[in-house]
């Protein structure tokens, strides 16, 4: 009778956009009733509110990319093996999760979910951070950078990405932005 | 009585500000007459409307922006040079005017301010790209990246320091965060 499983990653297509567009406060339940087509007894049958339906939405980027930090590439080896690594996938997971992590990087506020959202992101900006850091104690990167701007110069290229970059359609392959950013952004990094 | 400079500024300050956190649409001019403490026809003897205040902040950052474009380091001398040059610009600018930049590279709409405003930055950006390929062909930039994705890499990195760049109270300066970013992210680029 209902298509569960789809109407829910439907509902969550269609709050990521709405959440980005309009902003987490400016968005009601009624409008993504209107949006999906689903009523509002529909909707709350899949969640329990607008704030768990920003929660679903948000860890379609907080899930893998916090899950990155625990591969084995992302903790063993060199430092600088190990940066490479981890901002070769996270341009990976923003290419997959592309509007995920556009509204990932877009949420400020006070929900509990937004605060939750702003730690993930802490703790992967830290991580990277820590990387960068190590990469220089071991000799591989520039000592002469204060490592947590590096880090946050990385982040940020990374990051804008969202801002231009549509995957598909005969545009350039997620592999092959991370070869040109690695190849020029990590390049003037090492010693 | 009055101090109609004061208040064109103050209600530029705010209204930057407003149109940056709540979207332009999302601002009515009974929001920005309460936010400055200025009354309604007090507004209007200073600007024509909602859209004249947009343009007027957009100026703030798209002024010194576009004029950059025209001083001489930027036209003449070699294209590394002047690329360097523009970049560094790029960040005092930023630094200098962090509320009108930011809400600049947040503009989408359809309101013929906002279509000019994306008009400028297209133009800014064209002119990097210019630069970037310019210095591929002086042989002082690597060939073997794209100039356009490398281009929009090193603005995406420059946009993105609105995000985290506080300038003043004993933060880094915008010369010093330029010298970090051009050496570490320029120095991948050069052949």
């Amino acid at each position: 009778m209902t298509r569960p499983r789809y109407d829910l990653e439907l509902l969550l297509d269609v709050a990521i956009e709405e959440f980005t567009k309009r902003g987490y406060d400016g968005t009601s339940i009624e409008h993504l009733s209107a949006a999906t087509g689903l009523s509002k007894s529909s909707l709350y049958h899949h969640v329990d509110g607008k704030e768990h339906i920003l929660r679903l939405g948000l860890e379609r980027a907080v899930t893998p990319l916090l899950g990155l930090l625990d591969e084995p590439e992302a903790r063993e080896g060199k430092a600088i093996d190990r940066l490479t690594y981890v901002l070769r996938r996270q341009i990976a997971i923003l290419a997959d999760q592309l509007a995920a992590v556009t509204l990932l990087l877009r949420v400020r506020g006070n929900t509990e979910t937004e605060l939750w959202a702003l730690e993930q992101r802490r703790t992967f900006d830290a991580f990277v951070a820590d990387l960068v850091r190590a990469g220089v104690a071991e000799g591989d990167l520039r000592g002469d950078l204060d490592p947590t701007v590096v880090a946050r110069l990385l982040s940020g290229t990374v990051n804008s990405l969202t801002e231009w970059y549509r995957p598909g359609h005969g545009s350039l392959s997620a592999d092959a932005l991370a070869d040109t950013m690695l190849s020029s952004s990590l390049a003037g990094l090492r010693t």
